[in-house]
């Protein structure tokens, strides 16, 4: 009870506020105005906007103040770290509430990886709300560290941090009533269901969100957008280190519907959230673009506190939580301050991001199931008279099909002829099932080296490319004795590492070291690699996912998407 | 798991869908389009816009489709019906969803009141959800049939069509931190919490807003609703029988704000229902006015499903509740068709409303606890030189303060020097506490009668007005004889009635019955009544709520607003 009254004394003037920031224009996200005055911020909690006293006082003449930024849909695994330190450096971007769905951690460990992500919680500067992973595996054709059915999503549900079904993006098993599936909607009808389900419209749009889904952050066009807000989905905006849709959708956002807009980064790296920023670089992309900039806040704050309900976010108001950004240039959102819960971090002065008493986590090391391999298995057995060949896109997550005809020597593949091919490999680490798969690979633009990762949607087997057998070899069984991460191999030499010892997905460390530690491994690339601006490890992570065109390889052999089913290596 | 798994199918187009609107302008509330297609309903919800085929079909050609509208406030007692009655009247309206605020059968009968409405609701043929009486009595300075304290609100918290605390009307009580209004408010913090706050603002309005109030339908002009917005209160835009603030209100709705406004109707009269309508009142006048009629439309349903978290309603897209109205002119809202849960009502056709088999209610005629009072009870003892007069002003609840001069006779009042000067009384009618209180009334604009009625806001004991006090006498006995409503006597004969005999509130009647009554009373009262447009029940009902300005009379005696306070009848 002294709780309500202390806010409603410091509201009325009766009482000094904690803290006051003097005289600043307010990004006002229910007028879409911009409004003088000053901030009042009381025991975590905005108690009122106009002249006010405060205990501490903060000069905002010249600075703007907006909400804290939410990004509506991330997997904080992308960022290489872990959530305590994923926030730390979105909190000084300004980034206040995120809505993440831990399913790459779950591919790998399942619940225990769950319950890992919601353990993080505590240590976490900025709010975490998760979404739980509906589709793990992402299809039947990968051997995923684990299943998660419905009962084993059940428990979580009452988690104050669970907000609903994280994207369903198994869109045939909701159009075909696939019994779990439906179990999982059911159970979580009266929480938010993230969509994810690029182009889909008409009838199975209809279908996809009668089931309940009420988000979608795939769309790449404006058409796609507006039906999908017809059918009254929130559409997302995403802009991550693979998928850029802001250029595309902005035309979409008018005064009439913005509210139906929120923003979100998806998939960001380490070195990506250094260089770009998170929501903030949405924010200012899209007022480049020309949205207006209240609308532009407006859309990274309070709409994604409405389709979320997260009722005490997303805007500065009384009786909202103090989660701000102060900044000086509208266009630039260069942040001075950020205030979290009513504490002050001062960006410009670095006074923040206390990396002290941070409590270690104990699941290293556990997560690569899998013996050393051998060099031979890497052969290729000669069938046929020509090979399927993954052919990469640039700038694409798509690839094509490409059919070559190859050299053999002994029975097996010698040779394939093509220029820019390489051996590609799954193997399966979670469950020592020793599956494994070994294809070919056309347009990576590297040479003399082999990589090899376990980051690799969603499944997060190992994905190793190279030239020469010895050399994937050593990268596999380096990568399998580290850990987990990134290794390149050249002539018999590991020539570069990045360890992520968590599900072999993420470290931690700060997001500005795994950063550097990246950029590292890029500069050793450039030695292999002639092309400009492209981003190998980020590729190779998605050659392994089924669920996007059209040819992809997993540990159990090579993909067919277009028939949804797995094809052979050679042909006759 | 069946129900979502046919509602897929029927979006799919797999099986029919139990009912299509075919070809019809759909009222888009997400894009604020007016989209021509099909709309499938299936099982009650609707399952897809597009192109279908149903089992039954309604040609939609040159009619709109907007969701059910929503009244987003109300008080079904002001209808003097029960809501069963009362939802049979809006449903020909289009209104499907209400929000209700028990507050004056609550005033009189307390929890078992609020109890008797809930109980009400499964003979509803419309969506009713209720709003905590937050403030039962008014003020302390009444003789209400009840107090309601937090501990008594707790217990009907969980009861799935509770959405909240009620109006807050008692805005000294919250600013001054009093502990059972504090306890209420954070009994209900997660829940939405009404507002009732004319003109307040500044530092009081911030602190009003901390406290957890999430509502407004007081606002009376533009500047209040734009702060009020500003501080991220939804504004619920009020057209009663009494309060009307449409026309005033209209201007401060803009393309970039619309979605924080609501409407609502608050009080409106049986017999007002039947003459303007209720919500599609509301929107037909803000299109007159120059509202966007889409906008109106949103306004009308999904702002208000929005603002009340009632997620399965307020839009026509897959997977909302197959609430509808289809009318011909979008200017007129000429209701066509209604359509609740799937299930059509032909308004034209009058085929609806069956009021076979409903089931009658066991609370009758135990309202008035109180005695027969005697013609010696309106004497008034005279005292000092002048007395204070109640002023009523035309067309408002707003009263002035008037002393006059008076002639005595054998100690008593005998005339007061004031042309249309009236004795008004109130008995409190609950408790047996034999209170009354006598004084003076001018403005009514009525003699040779006396007017008795028990509603009375908001404690709703028996308010007489009247020349004679022998009239006045027989006016208030056959009143309690009649268990409560109003009646008119003249020369000592009773010369209308209006049995309300629940609470003193409502009959079980249909809204047309109880307008036809109405206005049978009101052609009566012409008699009396040199004044056009006078609506002297209404009147008389808010002469005793001392929470409106400035001279208002209870049971306990005359009360000053500006004082907060009880005055002398008479002066020095």
């Amino acid at each position: 009870m002294t709780d309500i009254c202390s806010l409603i004394d410091a509201a009325r003037g009766n009482i000094k506020s904690d803290l006051v920031i003097k005289n600043i224009k307010i990004i006002n996200v229910f007028s879409q105005e911009i409004e003088m005055g000053d901030i009042a911020i009381h025991k975590g909690k905005i108690v009122g906007i106009g002249e006010y006293d405060g205990e501490e006082e903060i000069n905002g003449t010249g600075m703007y103040a907006s909400p804290g930024l939410i990004d509506s849909h991330v997997h904080v695994e992308s960022s290489m770290t872990t959530p305590p330190y994923f926030t730390r450096e979105l909190f000084k971007k300004g980034i206040t509430t995120v809505i993440a769905d831990p399913h790459e951690i779950a591919n790998v460990m399942g619940s225990e990886g769950i319950k890992f992500m919601i353990n993080q919680l505590e240590q976490c500067v900025i709010d975490i709300y998760y979404m739980l992973p509906s589709c793990v595996p992402a299809t039947p054709f990968e051997d995923s560290g684990a299943l998660l059915m419905a009962n084993d999503l059940r428990e979580f549900r009452s988690h104050k941090n669970i907000l609903g079904l994280g994207e369903v993006m198994d869109v045939p098993s909701v159009l075909s009533c696939k019994e779990d599936m439906i179990k999982k909607l059911k159970d979580f009808e009266e929480y938010i269901i993230d969509g994810h389900a690029p182009l889909l419209s008409g009838q199975d749009l209809n279908a996809y969100v009668v089931a309940g889904v009420k988000t979608d952050h795939e769309c790449s066009n404006v058409e796609e957008a507006l039906e999908k807000i017809k059918r009254g989905v929130y559409i997302l905006i995403r802009e991550g280190s693979a998928a850029k849709n802001l250029e595309e959708l902005i035309p979409a956002v008018t005064a009439l519907n913005f509210d139906r807009f929120l923003f979100c980064t998806d998939d960001k790296h380490a070195d990506d959230i250094i260089l770009e920023g998170s929501i903030d670089n949405l924010v200012r992309k899209a007022i480049a673009l020309g949205l207006d900039p209240v609308m532009a806040l407006t859309i990274a704050s309070l709409n994604a506190a409405k389709a979320y309900n997260l009722n005490s976010v997303g805007a500065i108001a009384p009786g909202y939580k103090a989660d701000l950004l102060l900044f000086n240039d509208i266009n630039k959102l260069n942040v001075e301050y950020v205030i979290k819960n009513g504490s002050i971090g001062h960006i410009k002065d670095q006074k923040v991001n206390s990396f002290i008493n941070m409590k270690k986590t104990n699941i290293y090391n556990n997560s690569m199931n899998i013996e050393s391999i051998s060099t031979e298995q890497l052969n290729v057995k000669a069938e046929g008279s020509t090979v399927n060949v993954i052919d990469v896109t640039q700038g694409s997550l798509i690839t094509k099909h490409l059919t070559c005809s190859f050299k053999e020597k002994n029975g097996f593949v010698e040779k394939v002829y093509s220029p820019d091919v390489l051996k590609i490999a799954i193997f399966e680490r979670h469950k020592r099932t020793c599956n494994y798969f070994v294809g070919y690979i056309k347009g990576l633009g590297i040479k003399n080296c082999a990589i090899a990762q376990t980051i690799a949607h969603d499944s997060h087997n190992i994905v190793v490319v190279g030239e020469k057998e010895e050399d994937m070899a050593i990268a596999v069984n380096t990568l399998i004795k580290v850990g987990g991460g990134i290794v390149i191999t050249e002539e018999g030499n590991v020539v570069g590492t990045l360890e992520l010892p968590i599900g072999g997905l993420m470290k931690e460390s700060p997001v500005e070291e795994v950063a550097a530690e990246l950029k590292l491994l890029r500069t050793i690339l450039k030695k292999f690699n002639n092309k400009e601006d492209n981003d190998i490890f980020l590729t190779l992570s998605f050659m392994s996912l089924p669920v996007i065109p059209y040819i992809k390889i997993t540990s159990r052999g090579l993909f067919n998407y277009n028939k949804f089913e797995f094809m052979n290596l050679f042909n006759e």
